[in-house]
């Protein structure tokens, strides 16, 4: 069996109420001054941010605020955090909101905590020795940012939206209060699950060996994720849903379901939605499952073990006919499944209408961003992802 | 739902040759000194201590040596331990071996780090403030303590079994290669599989209510455990079974199968193991086996619907009957499997043959190191754990 590293530092306090423990959880890290970061909007509506900052308060934990997060992240916020860090001598970031903030503060993070422009780290120019710690309030379930090693930043200088890992910047703590879930639009609240869903896809459908009990687990959460996402569809405010959500999508992302490490997740979904999320502005989950069929059909033939096994183990498919006929019923069940929670299997449904001049930039960016190739169920190179983005016209 | 916390900052390395690792994990943590602790043996037989400190002084690591960890591991060599740490201003604890040597090892971290006698936390005289902090070398898959908040520590004075829990004691690293457990005496490799098997068991028995995500990793869990125990029955070398065993191994106890917190865990039949592995310094894994039937049989009715639940989707019991019957096969199914891969499921098979008083004293001593009264799937006092004691002769 191949080795592998598994981390999760993260301290998760989850349910009911869970974010009145946040003073204490930040004073618990010595931290000197606290960054405050979030959205605005909802959690300002919703009165969390004012609870947030009364349980810092009453913790005695001094801070200073930074909102206007928004999704897909932009580089300019994040410039405009670090400064703040530097003149204001923050050690500790705060994020309060969903995935988007997560990473933003993060992103800060890391620029706070050493010299140099932060976008070297995204554009691989050099490798991050040091990120401030960073403690998470979740508000929307979806990117697992509160566990995972990475975060996802867009440069509005080209519209290049990158992401960059490191065990650094994994959040010290991540408070889940499953029902502050609850006032997301349904489509969000579909598009974070198949985000969830995606990255165990993406963990699952790899050329490397895995152990079965890895597989066994990464099964049980999907089928646990395609469950109660038709759940949420029917009755968004059921609680047990939200809660079996929220937690699935920390454990779908913090590499419990597959070591991202040496070939050991795909990812390839994820990075033809990025040129997508970085040009136009759509939601990612929804970009995942406009690509994900189109892709699946194009590499399953190089995968097809774990396309049959994912077919009958997750989606139910019966064993009968060849190998590839219940393989591409696997990849029909997925679709007709994101079809019935609202999500696109295709770009025209998920309103954008490239031109095939701008699916060549599309894949020509996302090759360069990979180093060139990317993949582990079939390694990709530029002309692949051109393919893969006519097919998901 | 209810809430819960889950915290496992222990940074894994698993694989081959991993333990080459070691100097470099252990100079991350800027240690001044180190204790090495080990159980001789085995370990110095099979030439990995002395690989480990060959990375050790490769990495520049300063460290002295303390040999003798027992199974069921002894106060008196804590002690030691504690001393020479106070002498030799040690502040980093490394274990090589297996989950006793860990757990001796937590034990002597609590008592360096702070005044007063450690045997008070397991006496539950007071909490641990401070621990110094464990990495982790494993040779045996079992007790999770790689992982997991908790140790275990006999005091020979009355020989008082007794565990103590605490976040501070969680390992910051562990270094796990299957292929150290390769040479293991099968009886103590199926022992060790119990060991697995009954963490998240006694998790999964339980009375509060649970998420479908935590019992659908748990039951793959279970069902990966008793595959891979089967192979390793029949063919001890086999890599695949021996790394499908460590990782659930470690995954069984560190709280991804349930939170022990807040009644999320019953772990009475490792109570009345306990007070069995105090007196007769039998193996765990073979005295948990020992109880676990009587113990199911005592209780399921208090807890019928996820006795079910285990029969059907751990040991595939077919849904026909009644529920009770249901859940009856189950437990056989479970004593069955235990008797395949030569476990015993009574203490006479365990080869102990206590009298009715001997029982009563045991019966006593657990009650009393419970504070009274121990479960969740049912709440057992003493008159309860005599009468499981009694059925299982």
């Amino acid at each position: 069996m191949s080795g592998f590293m598994y981390y999760t530092p993260t301290k998760v306090v989850f349910g009911k109420d869970a974010e009145a423990q946040v003073g204490a959880l930040v004073a618990e890290q010595n931290a000197r001054k606290v960054l405050l970061h979030h959205g605005g909007g909802s959690v300002v509506k919703s009165g969390l941010l004012n609870r947030v900052k009364a349980s810092l308060t009453e913790a005695g934990v001094d801070f200073i605020e930074l909102g206007g997060a928004v999704p897909n992240p932009r580089l300019s916020l994040v410039y405009r955090g670090i400064e703040l860090c530097r003149s204001e001598d923050v050690d500790f970031l705060l994020a309060v909101g969903g995935g988007s903030t997560v990473d933003s503060a993060k992103a800060i993070a890391f620029g706070a905590a050493e010299d140099g422009d932060v976008w070297d780290l995204f554009d691989r120019k050099r490798q991050a020795t040091a990120c401030l710690p960073v403690g998470v309030v979740l508000t929307l379930a979806a990117t697992g940012s509160e566990m995972s090693d990475s975060t996802v930043i867009t440069n509005e200088d080209g519209w290049i939206k990158r992401g960059y890992g490191s065990n650094l910047c994994r959040p010290v703590f991540a408070v889940m209060n499953p029902d502050l879930t609850k006032t997301l639009p349904d489509y969000q609240t579909a598009c974070g699950c198949t985000d969830i869903l995606m990255h165990t896809m993406e963990r699952y459908f790899v050329s490397v060996p895995r152990l079965e009990l890895t597989d066994s687990i990464a099964e049980a959460l999907m089928r646990t994720v395609i469950h109660y996402a038709g759940v949420l569809k029917n009755d968004p405010q059921n609680d047990r849903a939200r809660a079996e959500i929220m937690w699935a999508g920390s454990l779908s992302h913090n590499d419990l379901t597959g070591s991202r490490a040496n070939g050991g997740a795909d990812f390839s979904s994820h990075a033809l939605e990025h040129e997508l999320g970085g040009v136009y502005d759509v939601a990612h989950g929804a970009g995942l499952a406009a690509v994900w069929g189109s892709w699946a059909r194009y590499v399953y033939r190089d995968c097809l073990p774990r396309f049959k096994k994912f077919a009958v183990r997750v989606m139910g498919v019966a064993e009968t006919g060849t190998d590839e006929e219940i393989a591409l019923k696997g990849i029909e069940a997925m679709e007709g499944f994101f079809r019935s929670i609202g999500m696109p299997i295709s770009l025209a449904e998920l309103g954008i209408h490239p031109t095939d001049e701008e699916l060549k930039q599309l894949a020509h960016k996302c090759s360069v961003s990979a180093g060139g190739a990317k993949g582990s169920a079939k390694v990709l190179h530029e002309a692949d992802m051109l393919a893969i983005y006519r097919m998901a016209l």
